[in-house]
């Protein structure tokens, strides 16, 4: 941990979050950072991320700590680094330094949080003895958020007020985090020629992210197989006829997360099949973002964004029927089974830990219609709030194979027309919109979506 | 988790592990390899790392997999990938295709655990679930591995007989390893001229190891604070006077380490202090190297290291005395704080989830002793030994100023004479050595050592 030197908007932005949180509940609040998590063996860890409700309201990413807040008041609990900690690790703030920067009214040694947390709510975080001890301390169950109840759901509540609207400290890191981004995406474009298999391309642009001292906000995705829609791996060649694609974020030091989409081709040139699609994909991406403004449903985002995928679809002859009743049907997402996006912010899928209490507005759960169950994000949109819109097209073997969709959508699905697309395993393309009152503001607009630019950054290297 | 394309080595070495196993130890054994740890929300996860003794006898990564090992029949457990999961992490080979793999006689899925593992013994894994679930299947307490007795203490001795030394399938991994690992500090020393901060440094040196479809074994220690022995910031900016101190190994997909260190100068230069101090851990490093064979005691060698070490700084004035007199009072080790090195395979510190029942040889314990305690090998060495040589000369302010070691070492020290070296706050040189019966095999000696040839590294590119 250290103090980040370009970071006062973050600092600016903490008095009036906790006084914001005050506003809405009259209970006090104690929120933990977590610790570190082993990896083969306690003393090798992963790298340490701090719990995201923390960082909100603390700023910094401070190891094993608590904060407790109660009206404006915020004390901080942090102990002092151990002896010989400075030989291993370096000096360390002090507790009083990381206290004034966060603009704490007392610090504490952890042996003084029990006493004053008796009656406070909270939120799970993910470190399992972080758990134990917050129910150690609180002297009662905390359970996942999702099944919160009391206190700690009025709390989870306000929190999803709070965060899902971003002030001008959040807006400052997500600009940060989406610029890298860019940048990443850009080094992957041209990398691909030279890369063998997918994993160059990867190590090129997590390498970028990390040269910009920030870290990847999840587990890049940079495969040949698109149609994974969650595809780990890095292991397959690149090949002329392939198209990559590669899903990206970087997330700064204070925690905040892009997440970013771009498909290209292996080859530099993308084939006439290819561009078909990829044409469809990216007038669902720009229809989309184009309708994006306060007050706006996000459903009719997606449903928008499902129309004109299956629009194109039929135009080039792969559905049959009425683009309405197409995507009343689900047929759309035979070939786009996912949502069209989802909050970002502190976590790539901002606040998932909350289950769909962020996603979902009050009242709302997920249909279960095969078009709409994927969707993480169902409210009225909010000037403040950046959303992802992603829209893609994907032959999932998975599905497209199902013999329960083939008769399904026998009528509606031209097979043979289809099999001529089948240089297409996934294409997807994401930015990251930040919502104003009038329209929006792409924070990525800087990676070009159009296919020539695409081209271009791949060949000119 | 997929089926790595050139790992026959390490298959082919499984049978024989297992056999060995079954030779030391006549009771049935448990492994778990665990599971995802989360990071800041459930589904975005750290990436996942199998436990290492399961690695060993198991050959792949499996999550969420247990083996049972009874005389030289092998069950895996391993339960289908759930319905859905194709859509989001692609087709996964079938426990079967897995089990003929790794040579299993049997596959199961989880639920019929239970009633196979009693009475087994095993190795408490690090990821916390996956410790409940220990205690759970076998119905009973599960302690760390140092704190482990019976069967379990059992099962420990004979994993450390067998891991200590390196079959032809660990070897040909850490090997990959080892050049993986040497072309990252070729590529960290190219790019050190156009980087802004230490983080463009990492980025660099990280992106080659992902570009190779690797990982890193441990957190990079990238840094202009060289005398901060584990630091892991990488956010000070380079100034031409600096030396850069890069600890970074490469892990393979299969989970065998490297772990090396090289320091060099931000200017491309070193000045004739900072060579000063270099010759003399260099000569260290090449002494311990070169007396390195089978059955030589490893803390003779950290001791000859000290020696080296405590000469040179004799010879430049810094330390006063006879060489001899200095080590035993421990006084290089206000210059050299650390042990010369560990063994290294699967994990970077190999077994230190063990402690040090590894590390020391039966009946021995650490050493209270200032120039000894941190020594985390105490073994005579055996052929198939894989451990580092790594000695360092560092100013650490915490022991430096520590009115004790002034006192103590008041008339063993050239303060004045120490402060003409204040461009040299941190060196060490690390390699990875293979011990073998008549010396060694440097498996990272690609990778100079010498000043001329990184200064050549860093200036051509």
């Amino acid at each position: 941990m250290y103090l980040p030197p370009d970071c006062q908007a973050i600092q600016m932005a903490l008095p009036q979050r906790r006084q914001r949180l005050s506003e809405l509940i009259d209970i006090p609040v104690v929120l933990w950072s977590g610790r570190y998590s082993p990896r083969n063996f306690p003393a090798n860890t992963y790298p340490f991320r701090a719990s995201s409700h923390f960082l909100y309201f603390a700023g910094l990413p401070l190891e094993n700590a608590a904060i407790r807040l109660e009206g404006e008041r915020l004390e901080l609990f942090l102990d002092e680094a151990p002896a010989g900690n400075a030989l291993w690790h370096g000096e360390m703030p002090q507790p009083s330094d990381i206290a004034e920067w966060i603009g704490a009214d007392g610090v504490f040694p952890h042996t003084e949080l029990e006493a004053r947390a008796q009656g406070a709510a909270t939120v799970r975080v993910q470190h399992p003895e972080t758990q134990a001890q917050q129910v150690r301390i609180l002297q009662r169950s905390v359970p996942a958020p999702p099944q919160s109840t009391g206190i700690d759901r009025a709390l989870v509540e306000a929190i999803v007020t709070l965060r899902l609207t971003h002030d001008q400290g959040g807006l400052a890191e997500l600009r940060k985090a989406g610029a890298v981004t860019v940048a990443a995406h850009k080094a992957g474009m041209a990398a691909t020629q030279i890369a063998s298999l997918e994993a160059g391309v990867r190590g090129t642009m997590e390498g970028v992210i990390l040269s910009h001292n920030m870290t990847c906000s999840y587990n890049s995705i940079v495969t040949v197989h698109g149609e994974v829609l969650h595809n780990e791996q890095y292991c397959h060649p690149l090949q002329p006829g392939n198209l990559l694609l590669a899903d990206v974020g970087a997330e700064t030091p204070l925690g905040w997360a892009a997440d970013v989409t771009r498909t290209w081709p292996v080859s530099g040139q993308f084939s006439p099949t290819q561009r078909e699609i990829y044409q469809i994909v990216l007038a669902a991406h720009d229809a989309c973002i184009e309708q994006i403004k306060s007050g706006v449903e996000y459903q009719e985002i997606h449903l928008l964004g499902a129309r004109v995928i299956a629009a194109g679809l039929v135009d080039l002859g792969i559905l049959r029927g009425a683009v309405e009743d197409l995507v009343e049907q689900d047929a759309h997402a035979l070939f786009f089974p996912h949502g069209i996006g989802h909050v970002l912010g502190l976590d790539v899928h901002d606040m998932e830990d909350l289950g769909d209490l962020a996603g979902y507005a009050a009242g709302r759960r997920r249909s279960q219609r095969f078009g709409l169950k994927f969707l993480r994000l169902n409210r009225p949109l909010k000037a403040g709030m950046l959303v992802t819109i992603e829209p893609g097209f994907y032959q999932v073997p998975g599905i497209l194979n199902d013999s329960k969709n083939r008769d399904r959508y026998h009528n509606l699905v031209n097979w043979e027309r289809l099999d001529q697309f089948s240089d297409v395993r996934g294409i997807r393309i994401e930015d990251d919109v930040w919502v104003t009152e009038t329209g929006t503001e792409v924070l990525t607009r800087d990676l070009p979506t159009q296919l020539e630019e695409i081209e271009t950054l791949i060949n000119h290297r």
